[in-house]
């Protein structure tokens, strides 16, 4: 067992990344793999990608680098994927679908169990193999069903009355799409927003700033 | 004119949130605010928000604090998006067609000019008000049009050659939403990497992690 320090948001930015990279060596049969090797992959610097890596222990052997496999297998006991989480959609229109029949999720462990929406003309349609429900149905699915995270792929202006009613309902996680930052008075509720259009703005910056 | 000094990725991460607050302040009529209040609602510290904002310029003045109307426009010159970019999507599956409809897109001068796709069934269909065209009429549409930014809602198996196929005809920067790390040859290229499963990984973290 490692002692947890803490953790800088940087590093756990890159988590994903490595598990990313990790993954692809092992589809290439790739069995070992040095720092100096996997930090010109991601384009990090080899004493990065040590530093990161030493955070949750000691992977690495001198001589020798690291063991591909055990070290993707403890990135994602690291990250958690190694459980499953069950996710509810809410939303069901294009961005909705979109990740109902997004696999890469499901190979995380994410299993989507059900989606809900507002709209008469698309409860009771089957996207990706789930029959969308009722909004009205959500709080009773919910207390029969163990809910991980919510997703919230509806406009701003119904996010923070879903996202509370998804906590009262005891959801601890919420990944957000809706462009709003989500703050919800419960610290021990996990918050994801993501914002497409920042990321759309951070292009557009270095597009006009690249000379 | 400001000199422009190095800018840390951490602060070029943090400009969309300076952009999307303080448009949310300007909706609620707000006209100024203090760099303590702003950084209160937007979770940093007064000191960090100053020091973010001072990379650009001398925008606050003591005692008065931030006029706020002046502040948005001047983050939407730095950001880039106080001009138009002309959009092409590659992919008109969901994740295309959500995006084709999001309308926080058009409002930050990205303009979806066009949609490609592959499938027979898709393509001539109208979606968002561009009809679909095939993927084989892409390199004449470029020739004819001014296309800044290329967006990729295709599989990971086909981003590496259609990405070389938007910078060969000049396109300049490219949206990615392939589950790959795009890196091209061309360093004038810009290329912003979006992987949800990235985001849905830090979120497990933190769950598997809060206590």
């Amino acid at each position: 067992m490692v002692n947890r320090k803490y953790i800088s948001d940087a590093v756990i930015r890159r988590l994903p990344r490595y598990y990313r990279y990790l993954g692809e060596l092992l589809n290439n049969n790739v069995t070992r793999i040095s720092s100096g090797e996997l930090s010109r992959r991601m384009g990090l610097t080899a004493s990065q990608v040590r530093q990161d890596l030493n955070h949750f222990g000691e992977f690495g052997q001198q001589g020798y680098g690291y063991h591909v496999e055990v070290l993707y297998q403890e990135v994602a006991r690291i990250l958690g994927i190694d459980q499953v989480h069950n996710i509810i959609i809410i939303g069901a229109g294009h961005l909705g679908q979109a990740l109902v029949n997004y696999t890469n999720f499901e190979k995380r462990g994410f299993h989507v169990i059900a989606m809900f929406d507002i709209a008469p003309g698309i409860i009771g349609q089957t996207i990706g193999g789930r029959t969308v429900q009722s909004i009205e149905n959500l709080e009773q699915y919910i207390s029969e069903n163990v809910v991980d995270i919510g997703v919230l792929t509806i406009p701003k202006a119904e996010a923070i009355h879903m996202a509370n009613l998804l906590v009262e309902c005891g959801v601890k996680g919420i990944w957000n799409f809706a462009s709003i930052d989500l703050q919800l008075a419960d610290p021990t509720v996990i918050v994801e927003n993501v914002h497409l259009s920042d990321s759309l703005m951070r292009l557009s910056y270095k597009f006009s700033n690249q000379n």
